[in-house]
This record gives C-alpha cells, structure tokens and sequence, in this order.
C-alpha cells in the first residue's frame, strides 16, 4: 500500500516509447495492491489504450511467476473474464524492467474496491468466481501453491516463541488447528488454477456489477473449492472477524452455484477448507506482524481477525452454513 | 506523500452525492503533495467535469487557511492560470468534512511533475510564475508568510543542540546565514500573493508548456521577487545542491521577465532572497530529519541539498548571474 520505488517522468515517457501508448499525460503514484510500486499512467495518442497501471514487482512477487500470470490474464481475458491484461510493448514484450525492477504496464479497470459489500454484491462476486473457475478449464499454466498446507507448518514455524506478540490465544488455536488440517486435509478435490485471493480488495465493481478481478499474484493450482473457501472467508465476515454475515454467505454461495455445481465431495468439504482459508489467513499476518515494525510502510493487518473466523468455522454447529 | 487515513469507496460515493459530478467509478489513492492524503476519483455521467482529486488535510494545513487558498486558486482560474479549483457542492461549498478531517474536491489536471527540467521547461514555469504574479495584482486576499524570515529563527532555535544529526557543518552555517539575513533582509520591495513553494513537483507540464500550478498550501502575502529566488533555489540545481545549472537559471530568468519587469530594488535584491530561499528549505528541511523518524511515511528530504544552494548562493562571485 505504497510506492517504493520512485520513476521520474522522464524515465516513465521513455519506457513508454517503446509502446503503441501515445504520449504521457499523468503519471501519479497509487496506494494499492500487494508489495508492489504502482503508478496510474495515461497517455494521448496511442493505439492502445490511454490508461494504465505500472506494476514494478517488489520483493513479495518472484519474478520466474510473471509469465504464469501474465498468460493467465492473457487466456482469462480471451475468455471473457475482465481481468487487467498486460499490455505488450513493439517487440510483443509483456515483462520489462525499469528502475532495476521487473515492470509491467498493465491494462486499467474501471470499479471500486468495495468495504462493506452487499449481498447482491457478494452474490455477483461469487459468480464471477464461478466463471473464473470455468474459463481456465483450458489453461495449461500450473503454478503450486507457495501458500498451501505445505506452507502453513513453516510459516508457524518462524513464528515459534513470539506469538505472545500477537495475542495469548494464538499459540494455541494454531497448534490445535494445524494438527486437525494435516489429519484431515481433502486431496481428491476437483483441481485447476484459482485466484487463492479474491478479497473484496481484488474485486472491482460498478454498482452490483463485477467490473473486475485483479491482484493474481497467489493465483496457482489448487482445489477449486478451496478458491470458494477462501472467498467466503473473506467476505462473509465484519473486517475484525467477531460477526458472521449470513447474508452475505448464503448470496456468495448462490452466485457461485449459479455458475458452477458443487460435487457431493466439495460440498463435505467446505468446512475444513474455510477452516483452511482462514489459518492461512492468520499465519501469513501473525508472520508479517511479527516481522513488521509498528511504523513501517505497511500498515499491518490484525491476524486476530482471521483467527476468528477460524474459530468460527471450527464450530460444527456452523459448518451447516455450507450444506 | 502517502495515504494517512482510510476513505472507503462507499464513504466517498456517499460524499459525491452531495455535487453534480456523477457516480463514482474509480478512487485510488495516490502519494503526491504535502502531508495531505490524496485519492484520484473518477465519475461518469455528471455535470461538473470526471476527473477529480480529493485531498484530505492532515496536519500540516490550518484549516482555517483553506478559504484563502480556495478564494486564490478561484481567482487565478478567472484570470486565466491554469491551476486546479475546488469544486462546490450543490449548497456550493468547497470546504466539506470527510473521514473528520477538512476535505476538497478538487479539478485534476494533466500534466506530469518534471525531475531533471529543460531550458525550454524552465523558461515556461518562470513565465508561468510571472503570469501568476500579474494575476492576483487585483486579488483581496492577503495571508502572512509563516515560512518567512520571522520563523527561520524559530526552526533554528527548535533544532539547537541536534544539527550535528544532520551535518557538522550545517550549524555554522544557519547561524552565519540567519545574522547576515537578519542584518541585510529587504523589506522595501513590490508585494503580492506569492506560490513560496514553485518546485518543478508542483508545476504539471505537458512537454514544454505549463498545464497547471498546484500545492498552493504556502501561498501567502510577501514580495514577488522573493518567489521568483525560491522558484531559482528549486529549478536551477542538481537534487543534491552539488551542480548550478547556468542554463535553467537563464531560461528561468529570461521567462519571468518576458512577462513582468523586474524593478532595480528586485533585480538589486535577488542575490540576498535567494540565500534566504535556500536556507528557508534548509531550516525546515533539517526540522523535519531531526523530527521524522528514518523509518516513517514520509521520505525525509536532505537538508544539505539546500545549505550547499545557500552556500553557492552567498559567494559574491555568483551574485552576478541575477544581473
């Protein structure tokens, strides 16, 4: 959420002379996204467009992933799914570099970011969630998840002796939770590459309408029903994580099912894999608090937040949500 | 330059409800301008232009200077300069509240913020200034200088015993500077509304033509001929102070005076303005390294780019080029 590399505007117009953009008109830094420099750019003239994003890829992005991604966009779009293709320069060159770092100018979307979505909202969210899954039907990219059950053991790991830091009651529903997922983890869940981040964030809309799906930059192959998962996670509850919003689920559920069926097996399995959702959810902001100064860049993200939803779905009395 | 507190973008629709400008289809926030939070907002369908920015006044504006900013950005439009108005709601009201803090819609403009200016460029924003000067000749406004000499010895005072944070050299310095400054500053020279603040960030260009003045937030009453030294101090040097640049001061001259004469008292007094102009950024520059964290949001700006310009500045050999 902030620029860490600075371009000047004469570095920006010469990269873009190697574009069918036109000529630069506002060039303004942008507070979005992960870890990554972002720039709002346009241009006057051009073919191509005359709005842009540039992404300079910071530390969180290996740069050996940007060609998965950016075909990943490239065949979403081609599908119909609106989603920021990266635009490619006179060569057809998607990936450059600028100011020492991997660039790409990326497509802008019209939409907003929406914080307190509705359930009419949410219910076109998970259809477009549903399409997703079906137009990478035919994708032939694969990427492993970074932040699969593999990760989870680790990630506590680096956390191991500070989780004081965070709260006195994380230790403790870490442990329990891991030990129950790596017991029961689902494996014969039908696969293909999800979004693994679709926060309200990551959604652009214009009224009830999905405008958008950006942030792909945890997109990998993965159960599909785990991509839902993660999604109700992050919608279906008060940021703070203390207030299920059935409403929201129940219209999240609908739009996805809309879509796409649910097998007998995804069905059983939502649960655990919300439980799943929401430990990942929790560990990687645990870490990052943990590793963050309080008065860094970044503004830190509360685990506790995820941890509840956690608890939440840990409850058998509201794994009926998702029958 | 950062984003300081969170708008949601049902906060801001609510907000735009009030103007006729439309419904909102995008709103990021962008890392430009003075300690204010900034967002770029884009609507379709109103009457009142789709491109705006909304600033958000943090700490370092008073609010009860924002009448005499929005009054004097209202009347350089009348008169043709082309700086960025604020928008009246339908009550037509500039100074709304958002977020509790003082907030303004304001026209956005194109244009990019220049880092390493040309000549040509130089020659446009020292007419630009001159234009603004003529300008305001019929302005009622009038605001006190609260970055003028009378607060040099403050911010000095406020940074005894600390200096050797910033360089060894930089309290010798100050010191020198303030006795001469205080024993030689003019005070029989033409007086206006003066911008104080002209660095090449805050003049937007579009190649060699001035598309819009901004950051007005230290616009105050003082002599022209001292806007024209800060506007030198800022244009005609590397970022680091190390290199003058005869050629930009030139061109930056020689566009100032093809619109507005220069009287002897000016011409006489530029050598002296702008060792104070140098070391006005010095002192509040050196205020802000001892004051800011080296960690913080904002990116601390080196004090000695500007005790190196007062240094060059005060040598009686460079006295000459404002002949």
């Amino acid at each position: 959420m902030a620029v860490y590399t600075h371009v000047s505007a004469e570095m920006m117009a010469q990269f873009l002379g190697d574009y069918d953009t036109g000529d630069l008109i506002s060039f303004k830094g942008i507070a979005e996204g992960v870890e990554n420099s972002n720039f709002l750019v346009e241009t006057r003239g051009g073919s191509d467009g005359h709005r842009f994003i540039l992404t300079l890829y910071e530390k969180r992005v290996d740069p050996g992933d940007l060609p998965f991604f950016m075909a990943l966009l490239d065949h979403l779009a081609m599908r119909g799914c609106r989603v920021p293709r990266a635009i490619a320069d006179r060569k057809g060159i998607q990936i450059r570099e600028l100011a020492g770092r991997p660039a790409c100018l990326i497509e802008f979307l019209e939409g907003i970011s929406l914080s307190t979505p509705t359930p009419a909202q949410a219910e076109a969210a998970g259809a477009a969630l549903a399409d997703l899954h079906l137009a990478v039907a035919d994708f032939g990219g694969s990427r492993p998840n970074s932040m699969g059950p593999a990760a989870w053991q680790d990630l506590a790991s680096r956390c191991a002796g500070q989780w004081q830091q965070v709260d006195p009651a994380l230790e403790h529903l870490v442990r329990a939770e891991l030990a129950y997922l790596k017991a029961n983890w689902p494996s014969d869940l039908p696969q293909s590459v999800i979004h693994a981040d679709l926060f309200p964030d990551n959604v652009l809309m214009l009224g009830d309408r999905v405008s958008g799906l950006i942030d792909f930059y945890f997109s990998c192959t993965d159960a599909r029903a785990y991509d839902l998962a993660i999604t109700h996670s992050a919608w279906c509850f008060s940021t703070d994580g203390t207030k299920f919003e059935p409403a929201l689920s129940a219209a999240l559920l609908q739009g996805y099912r809309s879509r796409l069926t649910l097998t007998e097996n995804e069905r059983a399995a939502l649960p655990i894999l919300a439980r799943g959702a929401a430990l990942r959810f929790t560990l990687s902001r645990a870490y990052d608090w943990i590793n963050t100064p309080a008065d860094a860049l970044v503004t830190r993200k509360d685990p506790m937040a995820f941890a509840r939803r956690a608890a939440f779905y840990a409850d058998p009395a509201n794994a009926l949500l998702f029958a």
